[in-house]
């Protein structure tokens, strides 16, 4: 059991989540597609446009019929005909006129140009006068111009945005397979830990996690289920883990604010068969007691107690393990928003670890500043006042005050 | 009807916005309330910690035995007991005497620092060397330090993030009062537009912006509802409006591909009482023939037909109002996240209005680029291609390649 204690560094400890899988798909209607994950590559099945559209107001036209006009050499075009919304035309254009059409309506035979209606003038209820020259296409989008039949469209493992949805509905896709939603089981521990309900007795603190962990698990695309307060105790804990096991497709755990209950949950998970402890302390503040497992083939993360280690660690480490089970491209695991800003104070940190330091961030004359938020560790009020994490890599020692840094928005 | 026409700048229409107000209230409970807005300050009942508290594994000692310490010259303590997690002790510490202690264990009293285990040594079961000289309080947290009984730790108009789920646990906060979410009726308009099941003919296209606008509403917080798609006749887009009215809080409409349905649309309110348009037409690309009006209290949004421009008037004009019914705080209300970016071509604009680019943001050799996603007025493919914005001010005349821009994240 020694080799539980071995830190390994942040990346160690990435390139170990490898291992595991996407979960299996399911199909959803266009409808409930928002910020799932697609399980197949998404193919356009037919040309889009199907024929040639307008994208302005005005008149369709052969384009050579404008050539050289200018606002005092307009040409005169006979209007033939309007093609309404929505309709189709067999009109076909000839020399010298011209058919009335809106943005998206289809562009009449014959025509190779759309003059917009700004540049045009009645002369009378059958004549135009035309004030700009066009090239052939100007304001057309010809046939599969904007998608092509069989083109792939959006990709497996993309996470569904609305303007995706937009898409896909332009496309006629109606019903898509996407990756199903990995289950969570989130269980709290710790003797001193209450549910929320009670009035905490001295000694004893009510389960912050819970909500913490419940609430990403939810944002990151997890079905997340508690399943209650675990005790110290060896027994107690594999109950729960086993139970967490059974239902759900990952499990995270928080530990106690004692370091002991990690260490304790390390041995509990060598009863399951098929258990690989991938590490048991990590090179990183907050946060350095965390376990990550692979029980054949689930993920179980442990998470130190304390609420802002917690955040830190799942947002680092849940989250991408949580993105992988969910399908997610190998760039959409990864991703991270992050912003530019200024330090507003000296940040010390200790070669060795990567340090993540909460800041709180504020836009004073228009420059981005992050102020950290030092504090006693365990203090719940630090807990909402950060709105960003700075990292300081592992080969660094601080930042000086005014550094540009990355910010990485929770 | 004729101020209809009247073109106004942003800022303009951003200052009308005001006469909105926020919907009423309802009571949660706290798994619930995730991302939803407070409607009232959130005070704590205690203090926090209820009792000094350490924050380190170790031991609690005086302080003052400890000065003077050092690794070569360490102080002998004797061990008088260990308070475990959760639990109270009455034992009072005297001179010389240690008392073990696990992280967010409670200090006993006469103790007034925590040793870490780190800095301790076991001489035989009954007494410890401790090497490192403490000063008073070191390790540990006071009573009420953290927190203090009636303090406000949030307040109204706050968007509950994973952070203050977890503050509102830590003060047994198990309801509370949320602003009701805003619901909105959705209603696609143009005879050229064709449910998503339908097989368009030639000259019709699917409805893209119900699925958009629907996703863009939800993602802000709203109950989303579709009605359907209106004719561009008076009376079934009066019928449809009139039914959003009754059954929303705020109804979003996008016009068709033609400029006229908005200015049909812009008649149909007036046959509404206490209808007051705001704004029809606003010095933006793309969005120009943005509808905006108050009916009766109750926000009516005309978005244009085209896909883009729906999704960019919806961010920067109805996810604002949506916002304001939802009770966010001022600065809520306008927030946005923004990422620096340099541009990789020149972007042209034209003075006098203000220009939203889609771009494409990619990140090569470290730094952030934003790649314009240039194309033709209507192509889907684009919608779905860039995830930024970057807005040229109405008094620019474009952009040059290289430049650093705020990209807003769509």
């Amino acid at each position: 059991m020694k080799e539980f204690f071995k830190v390994q560094t942040p990346d160690q400890l990435y390139k170990k989540m490898d291992r595991f899988k996407p979960l299996s798909f399911e199909k959803v209607s266009l409808e409930d597609a928002l910020r799932r994950v697609l399980y197949e590559d998404i193919l356009s099945p037919s040309n889009i446009p199907e024929f040639p559209r307008s994208t302005v107001d005005g008149f369709a036209v052969r384009a050579e019929d404008t050539y050289g006009t200018s606002e005092k050499n307009p040409a005169l075009l006979r209007v033939v005909g309007e093609i309404l919304m929505g309709q189709v035309s067999d009109i076909e254009l000839k020399d010298g006129e011209a058919i009335k059409v809106a943005t998206g309506g289809m562009v009449a035979k014959g025509a190779n140009a759309v003059e917009m209606v700004e540049y045009t003038e009645p002369v009378d209820p059958q004549t135009i006068h035309v004030f700009k020259a066009l090239s052939p296409l100007e304001n057309v989008m010809q046939i599969a111009e904007d998608i092509k039949e069989g083109e792939i469209v959006l990709r497996q493992g993309h996470w569904i945005r609305p303007q995706d949805m937009g898409l896909m509905a332009a496309i006629g896709k109606t019903d898509l397979f996407v990756y199903r939603q990995p289950r969570v089981a989130i269980i709290s521990s710790g003797d001193e830990i209450v549910p929320v309900e009670t009035s905490p007795s001295p000694g004893q603190v009510r389960d912050v996690n819970r909500y913490t962990v419940f609430s990403m698990v939810k944002e990151s695309g997890g079905i997340p289920t508690f399943l209650g307060i675990a005790k110290d105790r060896f027994d107690d804990l594999k109950e729960k883990i086993e139970l967490g096991l059974r239902q759900a497709d990952m499990v995270v755990f928080t530990g106690g604010s004692s370091v002991g209950t990690l260490d304790l949950t390390g041995e509990v998970l060598q009863v399951f068969p098929a258990t690989e402890i991938l590490g048991h302390g990590i090179s990183i503040r907050p946060g350095k007691p965390t376990l990550l497992a692979d029980i054949g083939g689930k993920p179980f993360l442990g998470l130190p107690g304390h609420p802002v280690s917690a955040i830190v660690i799942f947002h680092f480490f849940g989250k991408p393990i949580l993105r992988i089970l969910s399908g997610f491209s190998r760039e959409g695991i990864w991703h991270q928003i992050k912003v530019k800003a200024k330090t507003t104070r000296n940040i010390p940190s200790v070669s060795g670890r990567e340090d993540y330091v909460r800041v709180k961030l504020e836009e004073k004359d228009g420059v981005l500043l992050a102020d950290p938020v030092f504090g006693k560790s365990g203090a719940i009020r630090h807990l909402a006042q950060a709105n960003g994490l700075v990292r300081i890599d592992i080969n660094e020692e601080g930042l000086e005050a005014g550094e540009e840094v990355d910010v990485i928005l929770i």
